[in-house]
């Protein structure tokens, strides 16, 4: 796979003091790479998460979904090359099975094991090549959050990650994510699996809130194409380490700043998503202002970042505001077409219903041959405003999607 | 353009009394080809139309609606090479002016003269070359359908129109229909421009009952990209030079056979439309069934149809069922994993939310070679049904999209 333009440098991701991850070979497709990752939390580990809204979703997110009531966790297992959804009990088992065996050898209970597994659907996962490489996985020595990135990545062309950090009761707490996600990218749930890690203490109240808020402005507003997996998964796991009196709620010393911190690498991790869309030249910025409600912009940006005929134009370079105007007519949302505003960059090209006459086209060429577009649409209509991202729409995506055997 | 290797040879479209057409060159934009179509309708000609949802509708759109409520028609006026969308005041004058002129040569009220453009968006029409194109055609001679086809089309790599015939009350009446689209097409609406004449007699009401029902399965269930265009019209003239008793409500004489005849008419343009798709090399059938109700059944098989990982998949022939899952999941509505069946053909290759085991590959390959795909998917849950035609999804879309210029 080639490396995509938009790919970032991995950063040095620091050690999270309660987190210990390693990493195995199952051997789940008939490769020579690491494909079972497995990290170890200390005891008190609280959890939170947010899963694929897909009414056809993996029995891993089924297991998630469940085990996370409960808010304790003892360890992640991910599985990479067969996501195990569409597998019926046969599925079931199989996570069933991994979950045992690792409660059997951290002497924990089953619901503190979290599973996520990505690649083939309707392909039950072996439990027997699971069973090994867990085994395979304890017997390891520990690793770093690369070697855990390249273990989870399936069509990513580049390994994703970030860290950030925050000072809360007066102690400095470290947050890292992993992530994987290159295709079957869509909003309105958390994406691909993602994976974040913190000393921090917190409760799992406090933390799913904070979640499922970073959630809301970073992987619930990027798209690649529209088409959302059966095994979205986002965990974050908070060790406790870092020794601050546990994050309980919005008064308690730091929320705030916890909460700004999970809100960057949130958005930090769903770009880097967005940065390896299948066959992506261009990382795309829709931000949609005037709208009658926060809501109303956002399905307005998601029909916009959606569009095919947008996202072609720009892998042309072609300033084509009028499939923008398209793509706001066909939201359904609240539009008065004698309103609209519509820039790229920094350039106005349509204002009030009309093209601007004679706008500057050498600040719009010049923009759109960069490798980051930002497309503006103010609505005129209120105070409602939202941010997608997504990439353009090339021969790449097509080369990718009309080979890749199921 | 290359012609779609789905294109189908233009049939022989029967002459309808009353209603005479005739082509000219307006030069709407620089080439050597008649662009404008103008259609004479006998006094007593009743309409009807149903028009894009589209929350920016070109001014067409808006003088179309408001004449339709009048139910009467002398004249249709067809531009292409500009859709007149989103240029404010003057689309709105553009528009007003043509209808000025045609009634003028025609001693109709305005509101009598139906208008509708096709072409790039965000130019305003010129008014000076729609009136000199319109004296041309006042003074041309009459042409046949073919000749109109070929006058309405932009990016259409084939000529587009059928005809069927009903026994009304005793008499033959005779439908035919021609249609432009290939991009810009989703369901929901009238789509992109196509012109229904018969010399059946009928009320504006019972003609727009009738309209609508046929569009609600056909145009209604096409998609090539999902994006719905600012200017989809779709008219129907009855002229009533039959001499039936002019149909009226469901009671009438013939009622059934003329909207069944629609009915058939209407799905063969739609799927012209759809052979014409964008890229296309695969018309491809998604057939819903088991839904909790047809409405349910019809947004899954949306949601498939304008998969862009189904489709590639289509494009790559291969059998990718689990992404046809994923579609259905991803649509929101009533599913249930284990209860899903899915076949491509004739061949079932999942059941009860799993593969069936060891199911023959060969028919499933040979079917996903031929140029017409079934994806039939049960949801096992009720008694709702409905079918969408997309095509499949190729480097061809790209091509013609991102070089396209606006």
């Amino acid at each position: 796979m080639t490396r995509s333009p938009l790919a970032q440098p991995f950063p040095d991701l620091p050690a999270i003091d309660g987190a210990i991850p390693r990493t195995a070979r199952a051997g789940y497709k008939d490769w020579d790479r690491n494909d079972l990752s497995f990290v170890v939390l200390d005891p008190g580990t609280t959890v939170a998460g947010v899963l694929t809204q897909s009414r056809c979703p993996s029995p891993e997110v089924d297991w998630c979904r469940a085990a996370l009531t409960l808010g304790q966790a003892r360890a992640l297992v991910v599985n990479a090359g067969n996501s195990n959804a569409f597998t019926g009990a046969r599925g079931r088992e199989a996570v069933e099975a991994i979950a045992a065996r690792t409660a059997q050898a951290l002497g924990c209970r089953p619901s503190d094991v979290f599973v996520a597994s990505t690649g083939v659907i309707g392909v039950p996962l072996p439990v027997d090549k699971a069973e090994a490489g867990l085994d395979r996985a304890f017997a390891s020595l520990p690793c770093g959050w690369r070697e855990v990135t390249d273990a989870i990545g399936t069509t990513d062309t580049f390994p994703k990650g970030a860290t950030v950090r925050a000072v809360v009761d007066g102690r400095t707490v470290t947050l890292v994510g992993v992530i994987k996600g290159s295709g079957m990218i869509a909003p309105d749930m958390a994406t691909m699996l993602g994976f974040i890690f913190t000393d921090a203490a917190a409760s799992p109240e406090f933390l799913q809130r904070a979640l499922s808020h970073a959630n809301a402005h970073s992987f619930s507003c990027i798209t690649v194409d529209g088409d959302t997996s059966t095994s979205d998964t986002v965990l974050a796991f908070a060790t406790g380490h870092a020794g601050n009196a546990p994050l309980a709620d919005d008064d308690s010393l730091g929320a705030d700043a916890f909460r700004a911190s999970l809100d960057d690498l949130c958005r930090q991790l769903a770009l880097l998503v967005v940065r390896d869309g299948e066959g992506a030249t261009k990382l795309i910025e829709v931000r949609v202002t005037g709208a009658e409600s926060d809501r109303s912009a956002h399905r307005v940006a998601q029909s916009i970042a959606n569009s095919p005929l947008v996202k072609t134009a720009i892998a042309g370079e072609d300033a084509n505001w009028g499939r923008v105007v398209m793509a706001v007519g066909k939201a359904g949302e609240p539009a008065d077409r004698d309103l609209l505003a519509i820039r790229f960059g920094d350039t106005q090209v349509a204002r009030a219903g009309v093209a601007v006459e004679g706008y500057h086209e050498a600040p719009v060429a010049a923009h759109l041959k960069s490798s980051e577009i930002e497309i503006g649409v103010n609505l005129g209509l209120g105070e409602g405003a939202a941010t997608m991202w997504t990439c353009d729409l090339t021969h790449g995506y097509i080369s990718i999607n009309a080979d890749y055997r199921s």
